[in-house]
């Protein structure tokens, strides 16, 4: 049996400590499927981790010292951020160590240019963990769906802002209130925008269509909406109609280029996507050959994390003493071999929609809101019109569109909420049927 | 760029067939994935195949002849059965060619010898199309969640067994009839006892089982119980109940050993597991880091299996001009490694029970019942009794236990079934929470 492999981690807090954790404790079976030893040979971190005991492995203060260091073979980033982590993550290149990471943002806003570097110098980096957790989503669309043309995905790749909506509509429970329980549990960060916002999300839709599609990361390009405006009674809605609400990040292949998107989506309530609840994520695919296939698990947390950093650890002990180090393309596809293909707008993006508006509690007003859709060329799929409450002038009125533009539907939308009739303005939300 | 990959592929039935269509159409993706042309240059097939024309292909009618063609660098097995598949998967081991093979039987009761034959000629032998079709559970399990000590896995592995008692619950349909629609579909095949009967599931849960725990495929001690005897009744009442019944194969590590096992179970209504209708295979995996992931898909017919296949070819192709063309342990481990571990009977497997009977209606049976139980160790988590039919001297009595161990209810059973006022035999099936 050939030397154990040298890893190095840097940083040592709920990724890293979690990285280091699982392979002590499964050092055996890691052996074993490895076909060597793998051991952590030197550690990074600012401070010490009272949760993680370092036993007799070098610590260093400074997590360079670890790119620097001869005896690493692997160095596994899990410091997050984009400065520090670019900067070590590239003298590890530069050392010909192949790298780990678990770093979204990193890859996401960096990776054309990493992806680069390391092909130079013959290393791997391997991002499991950026994506979902530890489901190995990367691994299926780069590898075990590689026989597909992908048409779509969808995914909840966000495991607090799933934790959010679940909550909300099991207990229904107001946003602020049910943020604020996930940031004491510590599943929401002190500045929760990342997550509720979608930029997380966003920052995983990039990777995933990439990998999917063969085209490059362009981060910039994706369409962001958050769930902070998703109110109770939208998701009530959303049940008597057959829904749920949940935040996707959906990338899909249509006439006029890629659709990247992350936004609030009222999806069937049957599917199996609409029942992943709590903290967990789930990604469907949807591939030609294949059909659809899902792919659910703990989408964050320190050893989910770890089970996909130590998974990557492997894959990469596994090719090495081999002169094709990167078996697997970084993502995917040999660039060179795929023309380019344009990112869609949002506003040429065809999707049903719900519409929520309070109309005034008078005839003829819902005609006139039909007609505003129809002459857009939308047509309506189901309608709730509420009895008006005790003292209120005004109605919830709500449609369920079929597929329209989405240009054409915010110009329909506008007429609507120019309409004397209807009062401030009116909600939408995007569905999905997620059926083919 | 490298020389394409000679595929000669062998059968050209749906699987074959499939194959051969999807490479040609997606012969670009594949290529840009692969980093080389994938090129199919023979075809074996005793008769040509209307559904799937093969152009220039070159045909020959003894499959013999592409296992010994040197322009074929992979041969895929698509022809099924044991026999002629394992001679023609040893003719090209022997000639040095790399498998792929979507044949579970083949892999699961003549796996050992061919895996050794292959490392001794340094070839692959890839098989993610041989359990639960395009979901690629095999890689998951083999690299994806590497990392773990897998505790337990259960999966629907058998599309037909799965649609039938789909239909039941939706629809209350009988076994007997909904199994002659699925034969009339092409769901289930003239003779559906592999089907029906859990051979087929064994053959998958063999394969699954070695590679989650790194050891032998031992097809012989999987304990099978079939879907036959699952009735209507017992499908309603499991929902009264909260449960639903799903022919699940499981593997789990207890102290004892490993516990291989197809049977019908009930497992709660509200997880996704229960949720997997119809034709589609998932299987759901407890890693000690991961926690539970599943992977869901098609788990049969002609592009989805293709679509594993076809992966397998591409992993395979990627690996080439590579000394190491084994990355990837066959079963996930370096066996030597590994200690051995025992299969657990299944009279020492403990799991929770649901028990109907025929009781007769009088006062004092219940209590004898639940008496037997008792003195057995067994405690009961929930009962329904039903009012007696008219004309009908005896009542339908439900009930769930907690775990015991198979063997002391079998005895419990046994003297129930003994008892006077308890007519004909008692109904049992294994609960499983799946939670943890």
């Amino acid at each position: 049996m050939s030397k154990p492999v040298g890893i190095g981690i840097c940083g040592l807090g709920t990724v890293g400590g979690g990285t280091y954790q699982v392979l002590h404790r499964n050092a055996d079976l890691v052996q074993a499927r490895a076909g060597r030893g793998i051991e952590v040979v030197h550690v990074g971190a600012r401070r010490d981790n009272p949760d993680c005991p370092t036993g007799d492995t070098p610590v260093s203060r400074d997590i360079f010292d670890v790119a620097d260091d001869p005896a690493v073979d692997i160095l596994v980033e899990t410091i997050g951020g984009c400065d520090v982590a670019r900067t070590l993550v590239e003298r590890a290149i530069d050392n010909g160590k192949h790298v780990v990471t678990a770093n979204k943002a990193l890859i996401a806003e960096h990776g054309n240019a990493l992806f680069e570097r390391a092909a130079s110098k013959g290393v791997d980096i391997a991002f499991e963990a950026a994506v979902a957790g530890g489901i190995p989503i990367i691994k299926a669309l780069r590898e075990g769906l590689a026989g597909n043309r992908i048409e779509w995905l969808a995914g909840i790749i966000n495991g607090t802002g799933n934790f959010i909506l679940s909550e909300m509509r099991d207990k229904g429970r107001g946003f602020e209130e049910v943020l604020a329980e996930a940031q004491q549990l510590g599943y929401a960060e002190a500045d929760p925008t990342f997550d509720v916002e979608g930029i997380d999300a966003a920052h995983k839709l990039v990777i995933l269509a990439s990998i999917a599609f063969g085209i490059p990361l362009q981060f910039r390009k994706v369409f962001t909406e958050g769930i902070s405006k998703v109110s109770l009674q939208d998701v009530a809605y959303a049940e008597e109609l057959g829904y749920r609400i949940k935040h996707l990040g959906i990338a899909r292949r249509s006439d006029s280029g890629i659709e990247l998107r992350v936004h609030p989506t009222l999806i069937p309530a049957q599917r199996l996507l609409a029942n992943v609840n709590g903290v967990m994520n789930a990604v469907l695919v949807e591939g030609d050959a294949v059909g659809p296939t899902l792919y659910y698990g703990a989408g964050a947390g320190r050893e989910p994390t770890a089970s996909a950093v130590v998974a990557d650890i492997i894959d990469v002990a596994r090719g090495l003493d081999n002169p094709h180090a990167s078996r697997v393309p970084y993502l995917a596809f040999h660039r060179s071999d795929l023309p380019a293909e344009p990112i869609v707008a949002i506003e040429e993006v065809e999707t049903a929609f719900y519409l929520r508006m309070a109309a005034l509690d008078q005839p003829g007003v819902l005609s006139k809101i039909t007609q505003i859709l129809s002459d857009a060329g939308i047509s309506i799929e189901a309608l709730i019109q509420k009895e008006p409450q005790p003292g209120a002038d005004t109605v919830p009125l709500i449609l369920l569109t079929n597929r329209a533009r989405e240009g054409l539907l915010v110009k329909a939308v506008a007429g609507i909420e120019a309409l004397e009739s209807v009062r401030g303005s009116v909600i939408r939300m995007r569905v999905e049927p997620l059926d083919g």
